[in-house]
C-alpha cells in the first residue's frame, strides 16, 4: 500500500540483503532496516521490528535464504530453521514458512540451495500478496452486504494491526477495508489502541491514515461501550493461529471484543490466510501464549513536544506487570472466517469444507 | 490508609481551606493541593485532581462550604450547587452530596450557613469513612468464603481505582482487600492498567504498594485471558452510578471484564455506598456518559530516565481519538453488590430489599 503516495511492501529484497520497515519506530519515524544475515532476520522477528503472523513467516523464509548464503549444509539448514522457529511461539505461519522452506531445499544439491531459497522466499512473499488480495475481495462481500441504505459510514472495529504492515501487502483484516474505501463505500474504522505495544494507535492508525481511510483511535476499554450503543456494525480482526476446531489465537484483548460483539449481535469476523490454520492442534487451549517483558506494560514510548522520541515510566514505582501477548477466542464467539479460498463459519466443519483439498487436513 | 507509614485521608480540612492529594501527579510525585474557594473545588473535580465517585461528593460538599464563606445567600447556594454539579456528569454521588448540603442549609439563617456547611462537609467525610469500613467488612465475608484450602493466594481482579484515593478513606472495592490483607489472608490483586488515564497503574498500584498488598499490573486487554485460564478467583470493582434496575456505570472497560467474568463463571462484585444508587433512573441506558478529551488517549505522561515527568504523543500523527470515560454493565452480568448495609443480588428487588427503609426508595 502507499505511504506519501509511494507504494511499499513491508519486506523486499535488495541486492544480497532484505529490507524491512522498522515497525518499532513507527509512527514516530519511518525507517527501514537491512537484514543481511539469518541472525538479523531472527532478531528482527524477536525484537518485533517486523510483526504480524504473515510478515513473520515471510521474514523467516528470507532468514533461511540468508543462512543458505553462508552455509548450505543440512546442519546449517536445520540450525537456521530451529533458530528462527524459536523467535516467537504463538504465530503458526512462522512454522509453516520454515517447514516449507526446508522441504523445498532438503532434496536439492547444496550448490543450488542459496539460489533456490532466495527464489522460494520471493514466491512466499508474492503468494502472500495474492492471498491477501483474495481475502480482501472475499471480505468486501461482507462489507458490501452491510452497507447502510442511508449513506452513513459503515463502522468497523479492529484490534491490533492486521493491515499491510502485518503482511507483505494489503493485510488480512484491513484488506477488505482498503478495497471498500477504494471502491467508494463510506467506511470508518474504530482502531483499538492495543496496549501494551499500541499496534493499533501506532501501526493501524498510521497505515489507514497514510491511505486516507477515516478512522478513530479508541482505548481498548471503549469497544464494548460502542458496541452496546449501536456504534459498531461489524468487527474484523486478524489471527496468529486458528486451531482445527476453529478457536482463534490473536493479540491479547481480542477475546474481550469477541465477547462484546456476541453480547450485542455484532458480527465478529476473523481474516486469515490458510497458512494460519494449525491442523495439528485440536483446540485453542493447546496454543502456547507468549509472555513478554513487563517493561512493555510499565513503559511507553512516544514523541516529546520537540519531536524527539522518548520512553517514560507510567506505572507506580515498584509495581510489576504481567504481559501475555495473545489470548484465545473460542470459536463459538466468531461469526465467520474470511480466507483466500472464501468465507466459512468458524467451525471445524466450516474449515474442513473450505480446505478439504488441502493435504494438511488431518 | 498509609503512605510511607503515615496515615492519610484523601481530603482533609486545614484552617479555612481544604487539602487534597493531587491525583494527577501520582504515581510520579506525591503532592497536595489547597482548595480555598468553591472554584478551586470545582476545578479540582473537573481536572481530576480528585476523582472517584465518593471523593467527588466529599470535595463538592466542601466546595459548598467554601462558597458559603464568601456569600451565604440563597442565590450563592444555588449557584455553587449548579457550578459543582456541572463539573462531571456521570457519578451520582456528586448530586447526592450537593443536594444534601443544600437541603441542610436552605432553612438556616445566612449567618449560620458557613459554619453549618463546614460541619456538614466534615460529617459527609466521616460518614464516608464509616460507610467504606462497613463495605470492607461485608466484602471480607466474600473473600473469606473464597479463600483456598491449599493456602495459595486469592486472585482478585479490579478495574480502575476504587481504593482509598477514590473515597475519603478505605475505598469501596479495595476496602475488603485491605481488610483481608491486614487479617493475614493471602491475597493478590490483578490491577487493570485502566487506559486512558491509567488509574489502575498509577493509583491502585500506588496505594496497594504503599500498603504492602501484593499486586500485578495488567494491560486492560489481559483480564479476559487470565479469567479463561483460571487465574482470577473473583472481580471487585467500584461504580459511579447504579440505577434502580441494578445496572452499573463504571470506568470504561468494566463491561468487558464483566462479560469475561460471566463467560468463565468468575464472580463479579460491585462495591458501593448507597449514595451511589440513583433511584430516579430506571436503567443504565439513561446514564449520561462523559466524553473526555482525545488527548487523554493520544498522549501519555510518565517519568523520563532522569526522573522528570514528561508527556509524550503515542498515536500516529494526524489520527484522532474518541474517549468515553464510562460504560454501563447490565445487571445480568453482576454477581452481587457489596454495600454498607450488606450484600445483595444485583437486581431491582435486591436493592430494594436492602434499602427498603431508605426514603430514597421510589
Amino acid at each position: 500500500m502507499k505511504i506519501s503516495g509511494r507504494h511499499y511492501r513491508a519486506i523486499w529484497p535488495k541486492g544480497d540483503a532484505v529490507v524491512v520497515i522498522d515497525q518499532t519506530r513507527l509512527p514516530h519515524e519511518f525507517a527501514t532496516r537491512k537484514l543481511s544475515t539469518m541472525q538479523d532476520a531472527a532478531d528482527a522477528i524477536s525484537r518485533m521490528v517486523v510483526r504480524g503472523a504473515p510478515l513473520i513467516g515471510a521474514t523467516a523464509a528470507y532468514g533461511i535464504a540468508l543462512a543458505m548464503r553462508e552455509d548450505a549444509s543440512d546442519g546449517a539448514l536445520d540450525r537456521a530453521h530451529d533458530a528462527l522457529l524459536a523467535t516467537r511461539p504463538t504465530a503458526v505461519n512462522l512454522r509453516w514458512a520454515l517447514n516449507r522452506m526446508r522441504d523445498r531445499l532438503r532434496d536439492r544439491p547444496r550448490s543450488e540451495r542459496a539460489e533456490a531459497a532466495w527464489a522460494e522466499a520471493a514466491v512466499i512473499c508474492d503468494e502472500d500478496v495474492e492471498t491477501n488480495r483474495r481475502i480482501g475481495l472475499n471480505g468486501l462481500i461482507l462489507l458490501k452486504a452491510a452497507v447502510k441504505r442511508n449513506g452513513a459510514p459503515l463502522n468497523v472495529l479492529t484490534h491490533c494491526n492486521a493491515g499491510w504492515l502485518a503482511t507483505v501487502d494489503w493485510g488480512t483484516a484491513l484488506a477488505p477495508i482498503y478495497m471498500a474505501h477504494d471502491a467508494g463505500l463510506p467506511i470508518h474504522v474504530w482502531v483499538d489502541e492495543t496496549r501494551p505495544r499500541n499496534q493499533g494507535a501506532s501501526l493501524t492508525a498510521y497505515e489507514l491514515g497514510a491511505h486516507g481511510v477515516p478512522h478513530t483511535i479508541l482505548a481498548d476499554n471503549a469497544g464494548g461501550h460502542y458496541m452496546r450503543t449501536g456504534q459498531v456494525d461489524l468487527c474484523i480482526v486478524g489471527t496468529d493461529r486458528v486451531t482445527a476446531n476453529a478457536d482463534v489465537a490473536n493479540k491479547i484483548g481480542t477475546y474481550l471484543k469477541a465477547l462484546a460483539a456476541y453480547d450485542n449481535d455484532v458480527p465478529f469476523h476473523v481474516a486469515l490466510p490458510s497458512s494460519t490454520i494449525d491442523w495439528t492442534l485440536a483446540s485453542g487451549d493447546a496454543i502456547p501464549i507468549e509472555e513478554r517483558h513487563a517493561d512493555e506494560v510499565t513503559k511507553m514510548t512516544g514523541r516529546l513536544a520537540d519531536g524527539t522520541v522518548a520512553t517514560v515510566d507510567i506505572a507506580a514505582p515498584g509495581s510489576t506487570a504481567a504481559n501475555p501477548a495473545f489470548d484465545v477466542t473460542p470459536a463459538r464467539l466468531v461469526t465467520g472466517f474470511i480466507t483466500e479460498a472464501g468465507i466459512c463459519p468458524a467451525t471445524a466443519q466450516g474449515l474442513r469444507a473450505l480446505f478439504a483439498k488441502a493435504d494438511r487436513t488431518p
